[in-house]
């Protein structure tokens, strides 16, 4: 069909004036008077709707004049600028078919519904107002994502999400199986008979596809993962589910200074993409979502990024303990309420914190000079607390093995991954960017299940 | 570190002659005269690696004569033109820092290994010249349809990996739970417990998105996905992956002939995006892999996709009946050889076959007026045969609920589907592109396995 997105029409009204144009979309709205009605139709393409005009010298006036919210229409009419109106403009119509009708009990009326409600309707929601902005952001938040890194050269990985790897964080996993549950087959011993199983061995849902792209890494020096990723945590919160986005660059000959580089950059080249390309969504969170909003991503994407280390961080915090639910001190892991505090109250804008204790992070971390912290960086921003993770990777071969045996894992396991430190190491860094905490951060969106098109959390997996 | 990238050495050469620079990468030989060498160092970014020559004047001479294939290097350097030589340039070294060494039992010897062996090093395979073109290639080819679908408004759309849609084709799928397996929890009935599952019911991996896909067509208007999908399929080919990537674009107020035309524009764009931004890359599998790659993809690109009926396809197929191992008749499911015949012998261009009989395809295609097809599609190419599968949906409530019916589908579990198909009900259409088969195309690669960074199939699920 040769329709006009209303998008065009909108960025482009002038070559639209006083042309005969089809558009396709579905009704927000129909009003009616004696010999005439209106009906507002959004196609999705453009966050505002368009204003249809139709008089009763059309054919099916009748049955236009009873439209239900909800019904798809195909209109043809002219596009005449309103200069005296609200709306810039109004589709006059001279043909309005009814391509699929809606019903009176439409779960979606004009009204307000609230957020809960709306999750119960996850097939329909996209047609709100507040979720045509958010998943519009989200798919551009994705693309400006894969442009910045391919801008760049870098090589997007696919890491795999089915993993063999076993153990470490098990318990926090996702099995993934075809053995009949109803009837597990088992070994003679009584445990489980893996070889029946699809991969004749236990097999994960991935929870991060940082190590097999470091192997990439140490073969095209610049890469990205952008994937899903799972994780089995018993917690009902408003940030955390069990399927989420994760991006996860990782460079080769580069230091944790590099990857702060590479992160900031990053952040800001987000911001500015969504700032760009969806004016009109984020003007609609900055009024109704989040009023804040605009402020702080234009007070990001113009200032540079804070930096202090951890050490530091943990002497300012402890001035301020009596405030904090958890008290700070050195060894501890800090908690959203710290780390909000600092990019909240002390820097009032992005700061990096970094060299963390090594008890507190993971092995695979660079040990600094001093033995006792890492060369790991969190990315704090206001609103959010931590919203990105990285750190220089540990390169030497015989420091890494060192680790490894004092947390008691295995080398064979890992063995692919001694191999990187074996033939060529070099210095290398990444981080980790959770995909839905950067769409919140972006739209003020406070609950992660409403930036998610369907989302699995525990006891809720629908459609 | 400041380095310079090989891929702008290359890109900008004029720019950097006689200037002094850094560069990182890893070593593909080093071969030493009396009191001088040449090194050929790859840094990832670039296909061609660059040759760096050495004099005895450097200080850790005898330290770089010794390196090995494989070890990680920072080299500073002038960089020279040669016109008489056969590479366009090469780096005098001022400085070599070994990096990271290697060992002379480095598994990527400068020798030519087959694709079995390296296989079984996924994580080293990206460092030779097949795999790091192939995988280069899969990074742009991903990019180009996301910038396709992006410059077209398309909203990219994460749709659910983890299902909770039980029963149809449940014997191709991967089930994901949490449960003990060595300990399944039974009810009083003796079945498997799921209210202790982490979703409180079945849970598997999901095989395509298209259904919740259509769900943000028909609010979006034009949307496509680009996710993982699963088939635990026991087929051991060189076709089929347990885990691989698609595509799924859905568009609303659209028929076959959008659906055709959008496919159409999708793989030439990606076709073009891969010529212009991997010449070197496409050369080589040209040279070393698919000696008609080039002339294929160019005759792509430049002409019409034929269009061919499955009915007048079979008359002509039918005809040949002699050559194929199964005979063709109406109403059997045509097999790759069929495919390829009409691909390549008849039409020598991609072709659309459209209208497939109903009883072949899925109860969610449109029916035909004649009742008896549905407005089906696959894109046949040269060398692989269907590349991509699609269809307009069926959008008429009665039609789909009779068809429903007739396949003993659960109405209950496809509400939220025939919900669509209440409230504003629109013409629509997709497909399905299959991204490793899409990657297979573009590098005449022969095996599935080799164009995943990590693949999973029956019995193999390595790092």
């Amino acid at each position: 069909m040769n329709l006009t997105n209303i998008r065009d029409i909108f960025r482009n009204k002038e070559e639209y004036y006083d042309q005969k144009i089809t558009i396709g979309g579905w009704v927000r709205s129909n009003r009616n008077l004696k010999n005439f009605g209106f009906i507002v139709l959004n196609d999705g393409t453009f966050f505002e709707p368009i204003q249809v005009v139709y008089g009763n010298g059309i054919e099916n006036y009748e049955e236009v004049e009873k439209v239900n919210v909800g019904a798809a229409l195909v209109v043809t009419g002219v596009l005449v600028p309103t200069p005296e109106a609200k709306q810039p403009f109004e589709l006059q119509a001279e043909t309005i078919e009814i391509e699929g009708a809606s019903t009176p009990d439409y779960p979606l009326q004009k009204k307000r519904h609230t957020m809960e409600y709306l999750r119960t309707i996850s097939h329909l929601r996209p047609r709100t107002n507040t979720f045509e902005a958010v998943f519009r952001v989200r798919s551009l938040c994705a693309y400006a994502i894969h442009k910045f890194f391919q801008e760049r050269g870098f090589v997007y990985v696919h890491t795999p999400l089915i993993t063999g790897s076993d153990a470490e964080g098990a318990g926090e996993m996702f099995q993934v199986t075809t053995l009949d549950l109803n009837d597990v087959p088992k070994t003679e011993d009584g445990k489980v008979d893996y070889s029946k199983d699809f991969f004749s061995k236990p097999a994960n849902l991935t929870v991060s596809g940082q190590l097999n792209g470091e192997t990439y890494a140490m073969a095209f020096k610049n890469i990205y993962t952008f994937g899903p990723t799972f994780r089995a945590e018993d917690s009902n919160t408003t940030r955390h589910a069990a399927e989420f986005w994760m991006i996860e660059p990782e460079i080769a000959f580069a230091d944790l200074e590099d990857d702060m580089i590479l992160a900031e950059s990053m952040l800001k080249y987000v911001i500015n993409y969504v700032l760009e390309n969806a004016p009109e969504e984020m003007q609609f969170f900055n009024k109704f979502i989040d009023k804040g909003l605009l402020e702080r991503l234009n007070n990001v994407v113009s200032n540079d990024f804070a930096r202090v280390t951890y050490t530091e961080a943990v002497e300012i915090l402890k001035k301020h303990n009596d405030k904090f639910e958890y008290k700070v001190e050195w060894g501890c892991d800090l908690q959203t309420e710290h780390e909000r505090f600092l990019t909240e109250q002390i820097y009032k804008r992005p700061v990096f914190v970094t060299d963390y204790p090594k008890d507190i992070k993971a092995f695979y971390m660079k040990l600094n000079d001093d033995n006792k912290t890492v060369a790991a960086v969190d990315c704090l921003v206001p609103g959010i607390g931590e919203i990105i993770g990285g750190s220089q990777r540990e390169d030497d071969y015989d420091k890494l093995i060192t680790r490894m045996k004092e947390l008691g894992l295995n080398e064979e396991t890992y063995k692919f991954y001694l191999d990187l430190r074996k033939y060529g190491t070099a210095r290398h860094a990444g981080f980790g960017l959770g995909f839905e905490r950067c769409v919140m951060y972006l739209t003020g969106m406070g609950n992660i299940r409403d930036v998610i098109p369907f989302p699995r959390t525990v006891n809720n997996c629908e459609l």
